[in-house]
């Protein structure tokens, strides 16, 4: 059974993440790397790691705790710095820790590792929550 | 007839970006925005717009004029500001510039807007050329 | 006689530079590059690019025309890209300009350009307003 | 006696930060604040950060055991996210961490710190090697 809070449709679904782990000031995701994410070098296409980077550093700052209610986010700024190369047919690991911040934003840093743990890209970046999500209780979440 | 040159492949056909323009120091991208580019909020997933900004950015410094041989490079560093937001129904449109670089390296700034010609995200960044990509001429394209 | 809002204290003074311009979304500031300047390497240090593009990129999110009031906002982040080195003997010019944001945030650009308008660094990023500076009327000088 | 290695003239000397420890892939320098470090609003001016976090990741990068050798490298992109203030008679601790790269371009990342190890802002970057410095033999130092 998929967790329930693995995304299942807009750009989560059309790339293709998964949810490893969501606590407070922490999440982590994984990505199996296939051909559909690649550029045309042959390598996975830099949007790729950017996308799990704005993904898992914005869930590090949102996590929330309260059933039923969820906190949510607008990415301000965000830096990616491509430290390695990744082929089709291996898994990407990212994972995003909230450093900072307060009730109006907040900062977050991680990075994407590879095979045997080799670093793809770090990351970093702030985040504006929005109106009411600024609180660990967060918002209902429809 | 599509451009012979807009990617028909990889993450590129994923996201469904098609080029626009691409000339020496210049590149220009189009996204129709869907259901499958939104994130949990109901607007356009921050990976969308470093997406687009990764790849014109990118096509910006390396432009070939030579029929059959193309240049490559890779990113090194992408920074996005993210200003505004997207929703479905909409097309995005991506301007990438070389600023500066030589032989080397690179560097390009550009735009993401949506309609009206809202600015919706900026972007900066460095990128490395592949061995032969620094001169004009490029390499073979295979 | 020195314009009135050229900085003459604190690490402006420090670094040097001087108002060239400010006006509404817009400011431009100037250096002129000394022994005091310089790495080890006989060139510009990095902080002195950063510092002068976080100084106006900041003003150009804070320029109050109400005589007696001020307009105060916290750089939340600065991406600095290096493209040319500058030695002693040169004059810096940097400017900025305001490219988004609403009464929470602002979003700025801009570049530094050495001697014949040479490109020596671009910047972006992101400020918080101080309450009551997100509006154009800001607050009490002191 | 100083440590021979901390900086004594040029931007290093005029900002004042000192040579903590130097070691391979690892740097830190430390920093008084003092009434010419701050900004108009009083606090530590944003230059302040971005300076000992270029100084303190590039040294991450260029450390040389060969005596009478060096390694330089320039900047290509530094990002700063700022995540506390600082006043005027603290002391501030930057550390920076080589994380990446070879002998062309390296990748570093780090953070000041201020009283109680307070994280006042983090940083990112890319440098690349000058000519015979992407050797961990170095260059000749003069």
């Amino acid at each position: 059974m998929l967790d329930p809070q693995t995304p299942k449709h807009g750009f989560a679904a059309l790339v293709g993440y998964r949810l490893v782990d969501w606590q407070e000031d922490r999440a982590e995701i994984a990505l199996d790397v296939e051909a559909r994410h690649l550029n045309r070098s042959g390598i996975a296409h830099g949007g790729v790691a950017a996308t799990l980077l704005d993904t898992v550093l914005g869930y590090a700052g949102c996590h929330c705790a309260v059933p039923g209610r969820v906190r949510r986010a607008v990415t301000l700024s965000l830096t990616v710095n491509y430290i390695g190369a990744v082929e089709a047919g291996t898994t990407l690991v990212a994972v995003g820790r909230r450093v900072g911040g307060g009730r109006r934003v907040f900062y977050a840093e991680g990075e994407v590792r590879g095979p045997d743990g080799a670093l793809v890209a770090t990351g970093s970046g702030v985040w504006r929550y929005r109106d009411g999500s600024g609180s660990p209780e967060g918002v209902p979440a429809e």
